[in-house]
């Protein structure tokens, strides 16, 4: 172990953890992190749109499903809507989206199936070679607000080689809840301080400092396609910045 | 999907799972099913004894400890002992062996260090192979009673490719209990008719039935050692009877 911990500049981002011997284990922050979400629901949308003769704006279709995310968890948070796990967050948030976008040719199991497109979350470029170098050295897992479930059908069928599947639904509450980080903490019985979240969100990141937990930054500016709508900024309250997974293996020199 | 499940004989030993398509999940019982722990604890406690100089009957001293198992589980199970996990009591049996064995000159972490033997127990020949066959077209994960750090590190160790780790620890109770079973099922989100439990213990098999779930029995002869302790004849009550875990990829026609 290497003690200690000294900030200083690596290659112009921000890199704080000069003790990265001490980490043993990363957990990731999932939708936007590690897959596209926009993308992989815009194509298969588009795809069911030419089958179902639906003409409409899947980008905007897609965006706004998303944007029902956080409002939806927000009534779980907040008690008015006692746990209910992200697929049926998700399936509640469809049926609006169907009536607002006048969507009325889909059937029960095409609801279903389009539902479970984030199962099939496609991965960015960087995220399956990232992790696999990553796993050589460290735990790696998911720390997402997905459920278990979702999580393992995506893994498989991205090929996203996690060793293990953390998410909410094993605290019934959502990040940036502290519960979920500390039911994280307490599985993997380590120290806080050796576990690295690593998100593309300020947010949920600061969410995992404030119960001991490294933190690591993966800005993804596309995350919502070529116009972002969040803070992408460079912050040094991280302990690591990297552009994206291969970076971030750079970055803890594996 | 075929439907309807019939029983018949398939080169001499038990097949019920005519409709195997209708199996989406395996959950495995991890000590003896997947891993050797007693040729692994003795190897490694045979490699102390040396370097410790302690000479002791290290067959009989792993034996013992796996005997604890059982009693200190019951203490948790009959509420005689709050919720633990099994790092902690294999340290309980182990304090409690140490004193029986007269084994005097380890120090807390070399104590340390000794109980989490069970993290790195190896796997049985067919184990990697065989589970690396049936990841193909199946999700593949633990149901043990090992909790989840212990079953992480283990596959690390011995390259276990799991899709999921599921433990007991995840319930808060012990297999045979129901909840843990049911645990796992919820979390996988299948009908318990598409998951089967494989393992090589009957009692195991038999609880995870009466929830639902599909059997298949792999018995262990040499989980003890050359004079087996364990009831491992075929037995007709579970679906599936495979001779190790690559036959049980045969079995499910991988």
């Amino acid at each position: 172990m290497v003690d200690g911990s000294t900030k200083y500049e690596d290659g112009g981002s921000v890199n704080k953890v000069s003790n990265k011997q001490e980490i043993k284990a990363l957990i990731f922050d999932v939708f936007g992190t590690v897959v596209d979400w926009r993308t992989s629901i815009i194509n298969e949308c588009e795809k069911l749109g030419k089958i179902k003769n639906i003409q409409t704006d899947w980008h905007s279709f897609a965006d706004k499903w998303r944007g029902k995310y956080g409002p939806f968890m927000e009534k779980v948070r907040s008690g008015s809507l006692q746990w209910t796990n992200l697929d049926s967050l998700h399936r509640m948030a469809l049926d609006e989206l169907l009536i607002e976008f006048n969507i009325t040719n889909l059937n029960e199991g095409e609801r279903q199936n389009l539902n479970k497109v984030w199962h099939r979350l496609m991965p960015w470029p960087d995220s399956v070679s990232g992790l696999t170098k990553l796993k050589t050295n460290f735990i790696i897992g998911t720390l997402s607000n997905g459920n278990i479930s979702l999580l393992i059908n995506m893994a498989k069928n991205a090929g996203l080689p996690w060793d293990c599947i953390f998410s909410a639904e094993l605290a019934k509450a959502y990040k940036p809840d502290p519960i979920v980080y500390k039911t994280a903490v307490s599985l993997l019985e380590k120290d806080p301080s050796e576990i690295l979240m690593v998100a593309a969100h300020k947010g949920d990141l600061m969410a995992a400092k404030k119960v001991g937990l490294r933190t690591a930054y993966i800005p993804r500016p596309l995350e919502y396609g070529p116009n972002p709508v969040t803070d992408t900024d460079t912050d040094d309250a991280f302990d690591i910045e990297a552009s994206d997974i291969n970076d971030l293996a750079v970055k803890l020199q594996i």
